[in-house]
């Protein structure tokens, strides 16, 4: 079997390795696919040498097969198609205590603090598995991580349908907070600066405007008619961002942060103040966001196709990453992990 | 009759003046009682010149009795004692239609916008009106707006019995806060750098530290059992607060924005994200809290002769207003409008 490694700021091993037999409590899956993450390309940066032990295989949006089951798992067998959600909680820590392991105070993050999913066979914890409708390809099946995200963050932000929701942001993951917000009943506004992404976005149906190119706090509120918008997204963990989002919601309106900010920024905490507006950060996911991942994505109400712009085999993760970092034509690219 | 009237920066007179008749829909009040306020401070230094109209009489925080009723005013008579939620809401926009009409967003405050309680006869519209229950003095009746603020503030930060709030700041309303928070069944923490606060409010029963002298942080945490607090208010409106407060909540805690931010200031947008922590602004307050208000004053729980500093008459108002500016020994400051 094979495994890519973090070996390194910036360096990629692709190599052969021993699979581990998975112990008690535990599942071996054969990987179909992986999704490069932006939380993969801050490894590779070297920007998480202090989490990430090298050699370390990376990876984590993931689908596969399971190949063995370890003693005292239930419910699961060789063969199952599945995908993972790759957080292990401490279970002892306040959070998991008040049933927030997904923020668990010691999380062990699986394709970061522990091996992930970049290898022909990977064990994980059985508690992790959600199961692959037969209606799924295992490619879009290895979305339903990412769109995990989302589904937990549009929970979080509370849409509701025939609100207007703003998402500052058409990366990958702003991109799937558009279309499950979408799919939620929201009128949905994407602000984004690249162009690919610009057009892509909109050819998967979604409204995308330039905000350097039209003044987006006036847009939105002649769009909302003078009211403001319901909840803003921010995706970009940019301070221009945070001083604009502000500047959108109505009257006791929500923001949302997804985005991760590097260091603290300005923000008007007056508007908060006077608006009565509020704001939740909104971190990974929880099993109940995967089930409606997969609910969302068995349905077909996603357009996968449309988000995939590249699947590279395992030996080529470097290159994978490389574009990544590039940016322009690039929203999400898969490893074919076979 | 006389009032105070705020003439330009740093000028009151106080001088005989015709009282105005109550018309359709409105009482007038022979005020007994006007607290001052940090934002009567504000309009006395010119910081709010662009709204207030000279000469101007302010004042918002009062207790009185109904001296005429206008015309299609019902439920109300002459001797009644009240008090009044000093609002006026268009009715018309997207903040009063969504019945937010406190934060509407072309809101008349009485006693900035219009004509305020700092004279002997003030006519208001009937729907601010909330009766002082006979148990009341009329005296400490004119604590019930700042109280229905506190109250406010605690009903959307959500605390409940058993939690651990911090209150950031000390002053009047971050001590009603604090004792409004302790009513609530809370364990309250306030954090004071002015020593006659701190002093006064352990009088009044609240545990008080001096983040100049201890570690504020270090200590909230030890004192949650490495949990962190439940809910945060934010009442100074200064940057170090304000980066302070992102480091003191439990995962998904709370965070209140009760302080006036002039400018923008950092925030540590990661810590939302990473602890999934909430934060909403709380401004002045709904009929239901000036309910909450007087419920509690009128049941004794609030210690008001210890928060009452001085009792000035209406022509020494300017001396209450320099001895607010000086700080040091002061709190909450009463002018009698008899």
């Amino acid at each position: 079997m094979r495994a890519a490694y973090y070996a390194g700021k910036e360096t990629i091993h692709v190599g052969d390795c021993v699979p581990e037999a998975p112990g008690a409590g535990q599942v071996q899956i054969r990987v179909s696919h992986c999704g490069i993450c932006g939380t993969d390309l801050h490894v590779w940066h070297g920007h998480m040498d202090h989490r990430v032990k090298t050699p370390q295989v990376i990876g984590h949006e993931m689908s596969g097969t399971i190949e063995a089951v370890g003693e005292g798992v239930s419910g699961w067998s060789a063969g199952d198609r599945v995908t993972v959600m790759p957080l292990d909680p401490c279970g002892e820590c306040a959070a998991c205590k008040a049933g927030h392991g997904h923020v668990c105070m010691k999380l062990k993050f699986i394709g970061i603090d522990v091996p992930g999913a970049l290898q022909t066979l990977w064990t994980v914890p059985a508690h992790t598995l959600h199961r692959i409708p037969d209606s799924l390809t295992l490619e879009h099946a290895a979305l339903i991580e990412p769109v995990a995200v989302a589904c937990h963050d549009v929970r979080l932000g509370e849409v509701k349908a025939g609100e207007y929701a703003v998402v500052l942001g058409g990366g990958p993951i702003g991109t799937l907070v558009a279309l499950v917000a979408k799919q939620a009943g929201a009128r949905v506004l994407v602000s984004e600066v690249n162009p690919f992404r610009i057009e892509l976005a909109r050819k998967l149906g979604l409204d995308v405007v330039d905000p350097k190119e039209i003044d987006l706090i006036q847009h939105v509120w002649a769009e909302t008619g003078g009211t403001g918008a319901d909840v803003v997204f921010e995706v970009t963990g940019n301070a221009a961002s945070a001083e604009v989002m502000t500047e959108l919601p109505r009257v006791r309106g929500r923001i949302v942060i997804v985005g991760v900010f590097a260091k603290p920024v300005p923000v008007n905490l007056h508007k908060f103040f006077w608006r009565e507006l509020k704001l939740c950060g909104a971190r990974v996911y929880e099993h109940q966001d995967f089930e409606k991942a997969i609910e969302l994505a068995a349905s077909r109400a996603l357009p996968f196709d449309g988000l995939i712009t590249d699947v590279y085999a395992l030996d080529r993760l470097g290159e994978g990453l490389q574009q990544m970092e590039k940016g322009g034509a690039v929203m999400k690219i898969l490893v074919e992990c076979k």
